[in-house]
């Protein structure tokens, strides 16, 4: 299988987050990428190559104009303001309050474009996160070009970005993009299985109202883990969407032999759906070691996923998203790679 | 002038909050109330006087049941959950994301009833908040008792918290709370004017489709600062209250000059509103050495200020707000209070 890679991942290098309010190290570091990148070599997975340039065409379907301008520019506002370091909202527009336009202040934009306090936004997070989406797209390339299945190893990671915020490590929604990616290239329909522990919330948002992509999740109960606030398993979708999005709310410690059964349900589900094309948001903090995580998968059950995922038949993108046992990270993830393509043959 | 005290604030006793992704020194602190206090006695403005307990019926009129029951609740659940410390919150329902009932994982209850990263959740937070609305309505029995004016020296402040979240300093909103007594006592109508440097954004959300509270606020345009996300001059009320909300945004920088003509603007308004009292929310941070705004009132203008206020001529409750530079604190605080007390002679 072809990795698409940008050494640009690690522009994008938080030193600290804010976690029950402290300041601790971040999870979310380059090294996540480089242990993937790594074991990619060790095994012999395929060639790892570097992203083409792709326009804003496919991103401006996902992202919102003023949110892409102010990721952007953030920097460049930021030491305007007279500021340095790792910026953090602090304030966010919950219901009782209003979002109807960005504020001057630049912490109020901080906190109008985004969700959580735990997402550093530093120097080299646009570059990093735009490399990120080109490199989503590259793998769409390479499948649409005629391979089953390409691996985009993605940093930061995308599916909590909605159209116009970010946050949980997230900028640019590279499996959104990724979906946009397969339907410009001919595809009619296109689904989006998310495999990482917490709800895709953004791509959820980007799509619930929509009939060409649909969104699957299996994830911690959303009632009991981050992000709190959506993939409740009675959100199915919105309007012209209704019955497009199937969330998979599983319990805490979870292990295989529970999630297995999700995931064949999930398969049957994106099977019947008469998809073109699979994007895979492939996060492995589900492994039982994961410092920030609740389920119990172990390494071989990885290589059950990426077989199972195989048996959907579908020319498949998979892009990286969570996952945060950095030691293990390389070997999880390559497993559901190479576990894939020995069951598609 | 007589003012209600209880030495229970300091229950609420933060030693860090969140600014600008640093924990630093709470500034919103005990010693605040205590120099007041201390001040108060110096110039002999009055008796100090211990709240007098009040059941939670005009509580339960301005805020939900069940963030009522988070808050008194909170502290226990937080040790059930094995957690110590102080408590922040880090995700929020932003729009596009949900906020329909409240998760159960404590680090989502926070941001199910919350709005800002920097406002500390402490042991004593309750019975602080709680005895403050004791206070408060302390206040508006001495002054619906006769008086022309009495001071609730609350601590923690109120004005940006809401019906069902905290957030901004602020867990109960005395303000509206005493707005609630007055009322209760037969009051009519009642009128609002927060003075505090920052739009009292929880007031505004819990009377703005109401008539019979008109609320009335100067403060620093939110375009430029907290709470950024309300306190806009065209959120004019909703429904049965368009009309009753007033917002009357200054430019960063505001003098005296400025403000006291903005101020002679809004006492016009109060006046021609039939109220039978007012609530004054009084902040003291439109100071200009105060560490997080940006006025440049003097020490001297609060005399004045106090005197305008007294010009409407209306029984007067005063609940202690914001204001942060304790040096100062006192001397501000109470020169609005000599200065009411001189003018209505």
């Amino acid at each position: 299988m072809r990795t698409v890679y940008s050494p640009d991942h690690a522009r994008h290098d938080p030193q600290k987050e804010i976690s029950d309010g402290a300041l601790v190290d971040a999870v979310e570091k380059p090294a996540r990428a480089e242990i993937v990148k790594a074991r990619i070599e060790e095994v012999g997975l395929g060639p790892l190559e570097a992203p083409t340039a792709h326009d804003d065409t496919l991103i401006a379907r996902v992202h919102g104009a003023d949110y892409l301008q102010f990721l952007k520019g953030f920097w460049a506002d930021w030491q305007d303001a007279g500021r340095a370091g790792e910026a953090f909202p602090f304030v966010w527009p919950v219901p009782g309050l209003r979002r109807n336009a960005p504020p001057r202040h630049i912490d109020g934009r901080l906190g109008y474009y985004s969700f959580d306090a735990g997402s550093p936004l530093t120097e080299g997070t646009w570059i990093a996160a735009r490399k990120g989406a080109d490199t989503a797209l590259s793998a769409v390339d390479i499948v649409s070009g005629g391979e089953r299945a390409a691996f985009a190893l993605c940093r930061p990671p995308g599916h909590h970005a909605a159209s116009d915020f970010y946050g949980g490590y997230c900028f640019l929604n590279n499996a959104a993009i990724a979906a946009e990616g397969f339907l410009a290239k001919g595809a009619e329909r296109v689904a989006i299985l998310d495999v990482d522990y917490h709800h895709g919330n953004g791509t959820q948002a980007i799509f619930e109202d929509r009939a060409d992509v649909l969104f699957v999740s299996l994830h911690a109960d959303p009632a009991d883990e981050f992000p709190y606030f959506l993939g409740y398993a009675d959100e199915t979708g919105i309007g012209a969407g209704e019955g497009c999005n199937i969330n998979m709310p599983l319990a805490i410690g979870t292990d295989w032999l529970a999630y297995s059964d999700a995931l064949a349900a999930a398969l049957v589900r994106i099977k019947s759906s008469r998809a073109d094309a699979l994007v895979v948001s492939l996060g492995l903090d589900t492994f039982a070691k994961d410092p920030i995580s609740r389920f119990t998968l172990e390494s071989d059950d990885f290589l059950k996923m990426g077989a199972a995922l195989a048996g959907a038949g579908l020319p498949t993108a998979f892009i990286m998203e969570g996952g945060y046992a950095v030691a293990e990270l390389g070997i999880n993830c390559v497993n559901v790679l190479t576990g894939f393509e020995d069951a598609a043959g």
